[in-house]
């Protein structure tokens, strides 16, 4: 059987009358959307025109939820309790059920945004907020989460579907860690050198850290990101790359 | 077969550490609860509490959407678009859905609140998008608005469920409509002259006017409010009143 | 003595992480710029940029309050008393002199956005409150307000310092109102056609409406729009035909 | 001459229809009032009210930023950088002077609130971002700060007039910082022991702390609450025994 693998990028970031990001590129190379959910970005109307636009263009539609946090765009840390945590995913994710079921769809996953992501992804407390916070609104959920973090552990352990990503545009460490960004070699900025580090986890199950020791991985899924116009040549070229190897690109759904 | 009748009331309309109203004694008295859903009021926490309170109470759960006005409590006339009414909908209903689903239990009903309501009860568009925005998100919710409005019209045009409210404490004018808060005699300020009203309506289907004219009326549900212990002491009386009378007080579910 | 003319523009109505149009290139071309002050756009941390290059540019700073809506940008009709916009005006313009003081400059004229301006510039109640607000917080600000508005009315009455501003990319009726942007021909697109009548004004006194009329006007200041790169160069042609015509641009306070 | 001390109280955060506190009460006792400015609590009308009513009793205003999250009061610690916090400073303090001079007076101190201030009391990065943002945007204000805070040294240090306040119903440790919370003894509900503690530190310079060691202390204002009938009753007492031991109650400006 085929290798497959899931693209996703985060998608319906736009606010009112700002628009942000190449949506309709995006959507074109992606299988799952992440769709900001009102609280760090994205409205009402600009949620319908993204659930309607990743529609279209068959891709899964999953919940982004964020920090109640339009001005920091939800990447300023802020101090929540699990209790905080669970109803702000409850809510959000109820949010956009709501616009998918006006739209006629469904929701498929839901994944974490900015600094409530950063914070899950190693804090088992939070992590597990998170998890309780999906699980208690729809069970059926897949919970889409950096590869390795408390957030798999805690999806797993109560239960959801989780799906692990990596990220084509960064760096990682000896550990398996995102190399942070304050250091010089944290993104990639080749296309061809992201496109061969994702070819090397996808179908050797290898990750090569920066410093090129490799490590064991078991990816499903690829964050892309489409802010600006040379992000969208690195995601198109990663996913022509992946192509090219026989590699099928697979909503979380056929993946996970 | 017995006389039954809704009573219904604004519930969850605190905000962060702001509290409103008397929630837990109206859950004693009211069948459904309608609950505010973060954009005129409200929040996750708000919410979650208001959900288990009558959860635990028994009482049926509304959403009641609102304008995004915090500051002004959803009462200031906004002009939004037919399309914006509809995703206002499905976002704050979904909200709620999402934050019972994680409560264990469901949403019923649906009813505008302010300025949204003031409009959609008297503006066909209005009205149009509201009932849309209710049934493309949930076909099988019941759409509680006041009795005769175009949302009534607009609701059974498509096909929902719709169940008619008058107002307990409020007096009518000779066309049924009610008389404006501009007018002294506006607000019905005696428990004993409200409740012979509402019993008038409800097992007689005479809705009295305050110039003394009776005009044929079907009655689903009242609304009752808890704003103050005044108002709490004349929800309580009708209560009283109508099971002394022999009307059952059932949800809206076993109503409509 | 030569003939001067202020050429104003909104600016900073950037928000947190999303940008808008190209203020760098409108500070190089206006003599005063209406800064957005946290409820329509804007933010603390945009007001700081804004300031310090208008500063930098030696362009006048202006507070351009609106309604509390961020997800309208503003532009949609609200309900407020007449103690409201008051109030919402003093808040907004003075939290731009906080910024503006911290950034060691001061604000000079206040200019209403979007719909506040729309209404205030028809309704006399709401004028008036617009006037009374400006006047209330600094009566030393300059009040730049549409040619023959209301606004323009309330601010003399007040005894404010007002100017008179035309929009140098809209057509005007025979009533010299502006055509509303439902008519085809309400924007002017030709950069030629906006630079000649503009020059008309500017040195004749002559406004010529869609329509051919030609009507006596005095005008202070012409507004030009960033939003994009046509807009920018239509805003260029604007400065250059002026100043090849010998009409100096200059900020408000030495126009008016 | 005689001893002189300030009473600050947290006033003016209620928001749009959500009252908070009994302000009429403790504008009676106190001679300086923290007024909310739109962030964590208030908003512009909330905020004339509650300028005007200051005005009348005669006591003296003050600017009480928060971070921007009313659903949390501004009591979640939030990771801003000291740019935002200077401009965030910048924005509240001027909004009340917008409102301030709108009413016909001025604002005379800053005291941050709730989470801010816990930082700023500690960190002597964030209390410099701070003292700057006071200091850029009114060089005449008085900082309002806890007695012996990093806020304390970075105001000296930037040459701002500063107050140092102690707080009337809460205990002290050895080390003369705040009893945290979480701790059984953290807060004093004897009006008579908090009167005590008080007239000890006024016209002694002595703090006692929950171990009851003495350390030599300067206070220049007392805090008090005023969020329950309790609270209003308790800073009564401690302005009558205040007063009935000589010490006469002032506004900052005539304590520092």
């Amino acid at each position: 059987m085929a290798l497959r693998v899931d693209l996703n990028s985060d998608l319906g970031e736009a606010f009112g009358v700002w628009p942000m990001g190449d949506d309709p590129a995006m959507l074109d190379l992606v299988s799952s959307a992440n769709i900001a959910c009102g609280f760090h970005a994205g409205d009402p109307m600009v949620m319908t025109r993204t659930v309607r636009a990743a529609q279209a263009a068959g891709v899964g539609i999953g919940a982004h939820p964020g920090y109640a946090d339009l001005q920091g765009f939800g990447r300023r840390p802020m101090a929540l309790s699990g209790a905080e945590i669970e109803a702000l995913l409850a809510y959000q994710i109820g949010a956009l059920k709501g616009i998918a079921a006006a739209c006629g769809t469904v929701v498929r996953h839901v994944k974490p945004h900015g600094a409530l992501s950063n914070l899950a992804a190693v804090d088992a407390e939070a992590a597990l907020a998170v998890a309780r916070g999906v699980q208690a609104t729809d069970a059926g959920l897949i919970l889409l989460a950096p590869a390795g973090s408390a957030m798999v552990a805690a999806g797993r352990r109560l239960g959801l579907a989780v799906a692990e990503e990596v990220f084509a545009d960064r760096n990682y460490d000896d550990d398996g860690n995102l190399v942070p960004r304050s250091r010089p070699d944290a993104i990639i900025h080749d296309s061809g050198e992201a496109a061969a580090n994702v070819l090397r986890m996808v179908t050797q199950g290898l990750l090569r850290s920066a410093g090129g020791k490799e490590i064991p991985c078991r990816v499903q899924s690829v964050c892309v990101h489409g802010d600006d116009p040379q992000a969208v040549t690195m995601a198109r070229h990663l996913r022509d790359r992946l192509e090219a190897a026989g590699v099928a690109i697979a909503p979380l759904a056929g993946v996970v």
